[in-house]
């Protein structure tokens, strides 16, 4: 099916090594997910499709349960667990929608779940997250900081550390909606638009597209925010780097990958077609027109995606003609603070 | 396919008469919206089928163009209009959802709107209609008094007069949204449960679901507003009653049905299978449920539906176990310091 031509790296990424395919397992993550969650709505946006010159799907995350697709990840690495694992309990990080995510499934299979988060998170996203009745920990003024406490704390505690990125449940479970996008228009795709940031999602998503589509898989456009942009950094640097933590309006974006990123950073690096970096300005206007223009309530992190489509142009330029834009909008939890000082930000 | 047994009416509805089947020409309807809009999406809601006890599924015509259902009827509409009428142009009266639904369908076919608004119209619906480059007028504190002078203004302007709830085409064309629902799983639904008003969606919902599935059809149960209930007299009365207009937080849903209505009053009358009238209280907690668990944006009118499934309950007795509830949430305009103090006041 198309074949992933993946290298798993020791220590650190960068290098060669085995294929990687086997050990994205999408037909369990696809059972796992699909059990509990119906496909995402695709909504066609004419007015977008007008500023493009070709059609707009909108593959709506931000109307899953918790809000996010992190829901998707979440399921499929608690599915995995043993039973011995189920008894102890899960620790992650998260900049919290994973965290919401992952406290929601676990609550849904009678799991414990520990979410360490940075002192920033969004109040939305920490009142989900204790609502569906996890443990949350402020853990610090950055997300690499509240990470390296939950890696401390999983060891310490024997339980398993459920990674918002670097983890390959977690990546098949995200991949899970390509594997949606697979089976509908967006096959046929000029290209699929989605956020990036640890590369769990962008890279998840064009590696599920090409295991269900071979060749015909439409290419994958990531964006980041260029405020939090460590993933491109990588890239450029080929290999896994730090940057100082910025604050950003798509705080979902915010944090590393990791020094010893296994996983995402050479998923992203093989599979990821085309990149663009959106400003800060540029995002807050893409809530505004989701608001405004479209019904919709979209978070920073979850609106990179439409800032590309209205500012730049992720179009390859051998796309077929009438080829929709596909553009994953990935979140909606922000808080109404937030959403009222964009929207008056931009009026 | 199920036949209609509707009766028209001669001058005012309640009598006996020939069938109105032939009139309500779902195929045109279909086709006509159909070449303009993909299905809306169907939401599978947990947290609701948590309450409700079986599954909730939310037909989100909030995120149509325009924000609203309205769209399908004015769609409908325009697509029935003479070569002759089209250069006149159209004149129509809205609470907001309806004239912005006009003037996104005139401008597509370049046909001239003028539509008449009650003075309290939400200023994000006002602010639609115009961005369309359609003509508004803010013609009086109640929305009969705009309609009034909507229909005087047709009338000495010799051009067509697009009823916002009591034409064929305009009820053929909010039917189209029971065709989609009739080609899913929503066929299978316990209930259906529509908000109503003018009775144009709840009528011709009703009688499409019929139309479509015939006996089989899911019965509809439609929700009105206690301060918007004109509906509701009037068929207590049976026929079309007047009642001084209230203010609401549904504000989409206030206005009369017209003393000489013909169409959607007797269709509600013999169609609609159930009635559910929610309070300002509950409508307000739907609008906070809908932004704070599934992430919508939904305005008071589009609400009610949602308030029914929490503070009542829709699902007949008889109904299969598992089949599912679906609700229309039928639009999502609200200003954005609406739903601010809604929240605060929830909060």
């Amino acid at each position: 099916m198309g074949g992933l031509r993946l290298h798993r790296v020791g220590g650190g990424a960068g290098g060669g090594g085995q294929p990687l395919s086997s050990d994205l397992d999408f037909g369990s993550a696809e059972r796992g997910v699909r059990a509990v969650l119906r496909p995402a709505p695709l909504l066609e946006a004419p007015s977008l499709a007008e500023r493009v010159g070709r059609p707009v799907l909108l593959k709506l995350e931000s109307l899953q349960p918790t809000g996010s697709f992190k829901v998707r990840g979440a399921l499929a690495r608690l599915e995995a667990l043993s039973a011995e694992e189920r008894t102890r309990g899960v620790v992650a990080c998260s900049s919290g929608n994973h965290g919401r995510a992952v406290a929601w499934a676990a609550a849904r299979t009678g799991v414990a779940a520990t979410i360490f988060l940075p002192d920033w998170v969004d109040p939305v996203k920490l009142a989900g997250i204790r609502s569906a009745g996890a443990e949350a920990v402020l853990a610090g003024p950055t997300y690499d900081q509240a990470e390296a406490r939950a890696l401390d704390e999983a060891k310490a505690s024997g339980r398993p550390f459920v990674s918002a990125y670097d983890d390959p449940w977690v990546i098949a479970g995200q991949g899970t909606l390509g594997l949606e996008l697979a089976d509908g228009p967006a096959a046929a795709a000029a290209t699929v638009v989605v956020p990036l940031s640890g590369g769990g999602l962008a890279g998840g998503v064009a590696a599920a597209l090409r295991h269900r589509l071979g060749a015909a898989a439409p290419p994958v456009t990531a964006v980041s925010a260029d405020r939090a942009a460590v993933m491109r950094a990588s890239l450029a640097a080929g290999r896994p780097v730090e940057l100082p933590e910025e604050t950003t309006v798509a705080s979902a974006l915010a944090g590393g990958i990791g020094l010893d990123n296994r996983w995402s950073f050479p998923l992203v690096r093989d599979e990821v077609a085309a990149h663009v970096t959106v400003t800060e300005h540029e995002i807050k206007d893409a809530i505004a027109m989701a608001y405004n223009d479209l019904g919709l309530v979209v978070e920073g992190g979850g609106a990179v995606g439409l800032a590309a489509v209205l500012g730049h142009d992720p179009v390859p330029p051998d796309a077929a003609d009438g080829a929709p834009v596909v553009v994953v909008v990935s979140g909606g939890n922000i808080a109404l603070d937030t959403l009222s000082d964009v929207l008056r930000e931009h009026a």
